[in-house]
């Protein structure tokens, strides 16, 4: 076990950093989920990713929204608020499409820093776009693109 | 008819920048997709944009990727080569979650830069998070995400 790992193992929470989807994600009962936005001081930015996000959160009360800066709720916020309704754990789904500087840097070390300040399991998932579904739902909307009038 | 709607209309081609999804577009039998992407000088990115891509390129030969900087092929350089096998109209899917000044400002104005070298329609789509296939494809994930051991 590197430093690094046992500086990890012995603070309350942790930080995972998931390869790739699907599959290796570790979860609990109490697991919830914050859709991670970039944020943009465009009003109209903000109502493209409530939209993105509305299907998942009426469907799932574990399921929020939160933006790494610009917007409000936060990350921070939600994570904070997430832990007061009894949340021991929370997996980070990036809304973004691939791994810029931002899902390879600042994300982990944002989340580092909130795990050791608020002593919550925090677990960055892969970015949707890495996920089969969205390249499949990109096919249709090219689909839908060809057939259009 | 203002002055650069005049001035439009006497070019060669256009460029036409659709305001929602579903439905207003127009097409024509030859009209060709180009899924536009932004490119990065990191290989993961394109890499990642490929694999979400393929799908629509697979299943549909009127559809291919290019890039705004920094990736080959870039959306010139397909708009060439999709002229030359036949097309005259090619409608741009923006692979990008919202509009960011990419989307409200470069991208079209990169669009009526080509058409005039190139004398050729090109229609720019909202971008593919603005469709509602993209929302229902992210509650998949989150479900996913909730469910995975």
């Amino acid at each position: 076990m590197s430093a690094r790992e046992t500086e990890s193992a012995q603070d309350t929470g942790s930080v995972t950093n998931t390869g790739s989807y699907p599959g290796s994600l570790s979860t609990s009962d109490t697991c919830h989920v914050i859709l991670l936005a970039h944020g943009s001081s465009d009003p109209h930015w903000k109502e493209t990713f409530e939209a993105l996000a509305r299907p998942s959160c009426d469907a799932n009360p574990k399921a929020v929204v939160g933006y790494m800066e610009l917007c409000e709720p936060s990350l921070e916020q939600q994570i904070v608020r997430l832990k007061k309704e009894g949340a021991n754990c929370i997996k980070v789904v990036p809304l973004f499409l691939a791994r810029g500087r931002h899902l390879r840097k600042d994300v982990p070390e944002m989340l580092e820093r909130y795990r050791k300040e608020h002593g919550i399991s925090l677990i960055l998932t892969p970015p949707i776009g890495e996920h089969p579904a969205l390249a499949q739902s990109i096919k249709a909307i090219v689909d839908d693109t060809l057939k259009a009038p």
